[in-house]
């Protein structure tokens, strides 16, 4: 058989750390204009080279006087100065100030030569002979910025290392900065490698297990948010002599190559084969899980250079977690980027969790928010080959090798994916169904787990999510408050126009019909064993013996639309579903009866805004259920 | 004289906040590349259109297997299958496993025919005869994952609504999504008016009191950072008609028009005009400082539409205040992002804020952490026409109307500049010194604010800054610490070649020139105010009869290198300065003596990490001291 890599000489996450800091991903520097210096990182100090404001400078609207004139004048006893002119923004001063005079001035103005302060336009008052009285005195200086009062000329205006943000761009401009010197973003290759892979958009033959390329565009958009630039190469298939070449193009053009999502043992000895003829590896298996098999080196340029190199674990929530953990903070180092920009937040473990693989895990967590605000992590276990783990996790909990269970109620450190993540608003369970789906769509960013009646009943009882959606004559758990129902006809979707003449189960009892089920945790599925156990009471025989005569009974599938999709592809002749699927997809449909979906509340959570929301948005949605075939409220 | 527009009937902040709520600036949908999708908000729901995986998986590397051959197996009693084949990821399996064989199979490998699950590798032994013997029993599924249990076709994938970071777009990449439909980013035109404003990288003319124009950068970056899209247009200067033809255009063009940058009465003039002309005036004046004078209204466009327009305040940190308070919201409302995303922390107020005018009051903060971490928030005051306030200030505090002052100790609620902000490493201030701004460069985001000897040792024992750099005889203050020294020359610094023939101070006070000297609180003035004392002794004559006669000696310019450039620049004969300076900039220099520059701690802050990093940095840098010219340690 085809030699498979082993991973025996782990080493410890620090130990990755240390040598992934030991890489030199350092960029240089680049000048870019000011204005599209947002979030970039200052290279060198900037000194000003200019004194800001460059003239003595009106800071109120009023008039410019000599200070010396108004001493003594107060409200009581005005001193009245000659309106000599005026000089607004903008403008050379035409006039000067004499002893005696005062000249009109606005904010910004330059002060007219002779004047050394400015009253304020509400401590005066205009004479019917146009002259000005002043009710006040005022000091030299008063309401007047000096030239480089700001800033001076030769002093430091901004430091090297400092994130340009909309105020350092507002320094920048005022010192007259078209363009600023800053550090360049680390280019940051990424090379998919695996047979499997083919990149969204382009066509997928399942037949030989092809899949799209996930971790391509995820790990890029993480590149991004850690301040480096991604370069995607393209997808080499299996060719691998053309993996080779991009993998040595990646290293010359790039500051740190990744790969990612290769699965095939083939494809890694690729890997290996030109790391280990053109670079080194430094380490090869990480005491972490996921992400043992993490590979770390350096790879020979052309131009006599090194890139760093890391390849990632093929499992989208894998590759996520380590890019994370391991290569976004050398990211954000190397882009000159505080190491401080994480995010995390802290929550209160909501399950047990137990571990004793003697590893360092990074167990993905998903937030839910008790009726009080505060947060609870549970953890997300699809298996990290389940893409869809991607949305259900908000972040990673860091568990150290030597922690064999974290408690129930006790307060972990959760890493956030990205600074955007916040927990939803709702976080509900249960049942795949078209008008949930649509109800969600009214509401802001709720978080639904189509895990089925059965399971959303069970996960309801362990007191994690707020709601679960249950249908059919599932039993419903006395604890959970119903805050909402309504009804579904479900029955049997065949090909337009009925083609096989089913008129109901019999027809699938009796004729060589491809049948395709839902899954065991469906609602649908429930209904439809329980007409068959009555079909089989009526026609008196076993339910076994009735299900064993139907083709592909136990085949099942996971979302509503799911059967109704193979009748319409052909791949069989009859499926369970709603009449609302057959009517949307253009589908016969073969009445079986109306089911109840009811919406089932943790009672902890009935004051939670997301879950009254939910309760608010299908109180008012008569025209939601109104608008579709066969459901009812 | 011009009418000047009074601001009478004030709204409060809330029914400025309504007011903007009520105009319209939801820009619509647009489809976008999922590769340029971060960050943006996904506008319809996305159901997946295929299975993921759209096939039976092998969920680890292994053997493909019926599980009833595995029945009863076990390490001690292992069952022996026959190898009929090998699937790897990416290919159409070729075998079919019979009862009795198995197929050697990949992780991500499509199911052969006939196998229902995958024994792990490291359960299994290879015979020499090349058998496999299987040493554990596993259930149908087991390491499998089925076609769509990942994802199904016809599932709720992603709700409207949601910000798309990495982890949504590696669920929309597995469901094979090139491109999705988001939000729109609003169109916010910035038009900048203003006589006196000039773009940065322009010439300024600063006799006729032209300054940059720093709003329009600065609120474009803010505008981009709340999730908009600006939109400069070109400056208009005084020409009022290509003013309003630009106004114009802009509500044509854009969903929200700001204009920025005016302090002239006739630029509002024409801001109103076209306003009350084509549109609404909805608000002018608003009960908050800074900002008052801020409008906000609506602009018929020439097809029928409306744009939103808000005028902003022209000193740029009250532009930035209330385009952060009052703006920004609205954008990332109309944006679809989070109305939570703007960052804030708490933090306690360092010293007591008084405040009596009965308006809301933005006020900006500066942080500093002390020795352990606390967040302590300091007033930023330097009136808000200085820009260099933008990069002193972290962020606001609001204060109602009704509260006259926050206390010392006072636990306040700080709104960030940006989520980038983070407190400085060091806040230092005092003396402005060049070996001082090269060390700065030397420390991760310090803060220095050079206020000079005097008003930095006041600020020290104030408590707030960490340290006070004092240069010169200043009386040093008891409770302070010394962490670092060093001396530098100080002279007066002439045209190169000394064409007037300069000695020292009896040249300034017996021949006709030109003097420029630093600001009261530097300690080069003080310096040179000692040397002037010895020199009236010296001839027995008075010090106010010394200072008389030389000409400028109260004219005090910012920065350690503002009296060179003046004499560089020819507009003074002489000016007060450094070896350093002289040398530099390639000028004569007549020496006076040398000064110690003394950096002082705050007692409380030694072991501030910051602070012991300033003290290292200065005990390391012989080297910088050596290099320059003057400079000793």
């Amino acid at each position: 058989m085809t030699e498979r890599r082993e991973f025996k000489n782990l080493i410890s996450p620090e130990r990755a750390h240390e040598t992934i800091a030991s890489l030199d991903i350092d960029p240089g520097t680049e000048t870019v204009p000011l204005r599209a210096a947002r979030g970039r990182v200052l290279a060198e100090r900037i000194d000003a080279t200019l004194d800001v404001p460059g003239f003595d400078r009106a800071s109120m609207d009023g008039y410019a006087v000599r200070a010396r004139d108004t001493f003594g004048a107060d409200e009581a006893d005005p001193v009245t100065l000659s309106l000599a002119g005026a000089v607004h923004a903008g403008e050379s001063p035409s006039v000067t100030v004499e002893s005696g005079t005062c000249a009109e001035i606005s904010t910004g103005a330059v002060m007219p030569p002779g004047a050394d302060a400015v009253v304020i336009v509400e401590r005066t008052e205009m004479t019917d002979d146009e002259d000005i009285e002043v009710g006040t005195s005022v000091a030299p200086g008063d309401s007047v910025m000096a030239a480089g009062a700001d800033i001076a000329a030769g002093a430091r205006a901004i430091g090297p290392g400092t994130t340009i943000t909309p105020r350092e761009i507002g320094l920048l401009a005022a010192v007259g900065c078209e363009s600023i010197p800053v550090q360049e973003r680390p280019h940051v290759g990424i090379v998919s490698t695996g047979d499997e892979l083919v990149r969204p958009g382009e066509e997928l033959d399942s037949g030989r297990g092809q899949i799209y390329d996930v971790n391509s565009d995820t790990i890029a958009a993480g590149v991004e948010e850690a301040g480096g630039k991604p370069v995607l190469y393209p997808h080499a298939g299996d060719d691998y002599a053309e993996m080779e070449r991009l993998l040595r193009q990646a290293a010359d053009e790039c500051d740190l190559v990744l790969s990612s999502g290769s699965t095939s043992a083939s494809a890694v000895d690729v890997i290996y084969q030109v790391i280990e003829d053109r670079g080194e590896l430094l380490v090869h298996g990480v005491s972490v899980k996921p992400g043992k098999p993490m590979l770390i080196g350096r790879m020979d340029r052309s131009d006599g250079g090194t890139a760093a190199y890391i390849g990632l674990p093929g499992y989208p929530v894998s590759a996520l977690s380590i890019f994370r953990t391991f290569v976004a903070p050398a990211i954000r180092e190397a882009a000159g980027l505080a190491a401080a920009a994480a995010p995390t937040t802290t929550a209160t473990m909501a399950t047990v969790e137990r571990y004793t693989e003697g590893r360092t895990r990074l167990l993905p967590v998903g937030l839910v928010e008790d009726a009080t605000g505060a947060l609870l992590a549970y953890p997300v276990d699809k298996g990290s080959g389940a893409t869809t783990s991607l949305v259900e996790a908000d972040g990673i909990v860091t568990v150290d090798a030597s922690t064999s269970y974290l408690d129930s109620g006790e307060r972990v450190t959760v890493e956030l994916f990205s600074a955007a993540v916040r927990p939803p608003s709702l976080f509900g369970v249960g049942e795949d169904d078209p008008a949930l789906n649509r109800l969600l769509d009214r509401l802001d960013h709720p978080r639904y787990l189509p895990v089925g009646s059965r399971e959303g009943s069970r996960r309801l009882r362990n007191g994690v999510p707020d709601v679960a959606v249950v249908a059919g004559p599932t039993q419903h758990d006395l604890a959970a408050e119903p805050i909402g129902e309504w009804s579904r006809e479900w029955g049997l979707l065949v090909p337009e126009g009925n083609p096989d003449d089913v008129t109901g189960i019999d027809s699938l009892v009796k004729n060589e019909l491809r049948f395709v089920n839902r899954e065991q945790n469906s609602g649908l599925r429930t209904s439809l064993a329980n007409a068959i156990a009555e079909y089989a009471d009526e026609n008196e025989t076993e339910r076994h013996t009735v299900v064993e005569s139907i083709d592909g009974f136990d085949f099942g599938v996971k979302a509503f639309e799911s059967p109704a999709r193979r009748v319409l592809a052909g791949t069989a002749d009859v499926g369970v579903g709603l009449r609302e699927t057959a009517e949307r997809l253009g589908l016969g449909f073969v009445s079986l009866g109306t089911q109840p979906v009811v919406v089932l509340a943790n009672p902890d959570r009935l004051s939670k805004p997301g879950v009254e929301s939910f309760e608010t948005a299908i109180a008012n949605a008569g025209e939601l259920f109104d608008s579709l075939a066969g459901y009812e409220k």
